[in-house]
């Protein structure tokens, strides 16, 4: 079974369904709440485990109850959580997403920043093996070691280049793939369009390197080429993780020897078989819900 | 030692202070954030416990984790839980509380309406002693049980009059006592000046009658004469929860045996020093806490 390293965020989100838009100094009743499990890289290792992969995720988390759900949670999803690291008296990060009817979300966040960013730990632990890291840029230096264990054993490493990029420059310099989001792409390299901004970012970093655009699809280089994959059309109702979801579908085809052009193609209809379903990372697709919907959309 | 049996709401709130005013599709980090448990009655019954007496909830609650986590902390608090019931498969109640830099909140609740709205399980248990009833408007049947169980008793029976009040009319009809908040007293008896409407509203129930009025104080009818106690002058940095622990306070001190107006004094001044505390009802103030602000504030 092909395998998956991720690090980086693992959190809990408190998702609330409104019927009406939330203001300010006023009580609402939710039509309908959901407690999800989050974060971008405990969804791309659910991802990963429900496609068929072998996910392992290494994390930073508080010893409190809001860690206990996250854990009991990804456990259940069958992701391994040996390199998940819980720091005594410290607290788990937790969301309030709240989903109006237009279906905008207002999303507040609560991190412990007394939680030690460093990822040495991670460093110090004799880590099992894997065929592909996946990284995001929210734990820069737990980035940094998952590439370079990467690198290490000559696998693909993949960061999920998310704004504020500059933060994981390390990691981004030890990457074989990059993929940005549109906002991770232009905070990375200022303003130019997004062919130029692919070019300069691969030229800086000597990676492979993609730009997620959503409804937009995803653009990438090929040998120098600049490629397109248009989004597959789907009714979205939840994008909540849709692109963690997008990473770890990547990271697996990649792990399973899959050329980039067919993983993108993978990822993107897992991707959009997730948009199409409410809950977050809980209408992650599985592996053959991919295979049907790529046979039926081809 | 008084006993109290507070019948209605228990809830968690997930708090998150923010820097800046919340807004729609966007992403906020909190400054801090915290988990308090909430609800009218959970949080009477925490009142009334660190205030010296014995609190008995009477609740339904879900068979979650939600649910775990609002008994582990009323256990902390010395609240008697025998006599929640857990609903299974059912979820309990939750919400998000964001309190934005000039202290206005805005709350979104989830409850989930599978739960049998019916007090008739509590009617048929073996009830402890106890010296005062007090119930919300948020569980009817529940408040029916308590008030009929306090008058079969000889006891006084106590409701918190929030709007929408003839929800609970049964109940409001066996009240020995009725508190109204300013909205509560509004949506019972219409948009009569607050004299008239107090007249009114104890004309229609036979209970003694109260309304809390915030900054403004509480008035109540003494044998047919308005009375009136200013509110304690205090700066207020939270004001969740500070009504439920003026009706814990109000029905501890009714259970100790002391007049209305004892009683409100006590009350209000427990509410007023649990708004100078930030934290939802993990600032409720202790006996002797009150006492001294008695002290000083006479």
């Amino acid at each position: 079974m092909s395998t998956v390293l991720a690090a980086g965020a693992a959190v809990v989100d408190f998702v609330f369904q409104l019927d009406e838009a939330p203001s300010r100094s006023e009580k609402h009743r939710a039509r309908d709440a959901a407690i999800v499990g989050g974060g971008c890289a405990a969804n791309a290792a659910v991802a990963v485990a429900r496609l068929g992969g072998q996910a392992i995720l290494a994390a930073r988390m508080g010893d409190d109850v809001i860690g206990d759900m996250i854990l009991s949670d990804l456990e259940k999803e069958n992701v391994d959580c040996s390199l998940v690291k819980r720091f005594e008296g410290r607290r788990s990060s937790y969301s309030s997403v709240i989903v109006d009817p237009d279906g905008e979300r207002s999303i507040v966040n609560f991190r412990d920043n007394e939680i030690d960013f460093g990822g040495s730990w991670l460093e110090t632990l004799d880590l099992p093996a894997f065929d592909v890291a996946l990284a995001d840029t929210r734990w820069p230096d737990g980035a940094r070691v998952a590439m370079q264990a990467a690198k290490k054993r000559g696998v693909p490493g993949v960061i999920d280049g998310e704004a504020p990029v500059r933060e994981a420059q390390v990691a981004l310099d030890m990457a074989s793939h990059i993929a940005f989001s549109r906002a991770g792409l232009h905070d990375f390299v200022g303003d130019d369009d997004t062919e130029a901004a692919l070019r300069r970012a691969s030229e800086e970093t000597g990676a492979w390197v993609c730009v997620t655009e959503g409804e937009d699809g995803v653009r990438w280089l090929d040998g120098g080429v600049m490629r397109h994959l248009p989004a597959f059309k789907v009714t979205a109702v939840d994008t909540l993780g849709a692109g963690d979801v997008w990473h770890g579908a990547f990271a697996l085809s990649l792990a399973q020897g899959k050329a980039e052009q067919e993983a993108i193609r993978f990822a993107s209809a897992a991707s959009a078989i997730k948009c199409q379903r409410f809950g977050g990372r809980s209408g992650t697709p599985s592996a053959c819900d991919v295979e049907l919907f790529l046979k039926e959309n081809s």
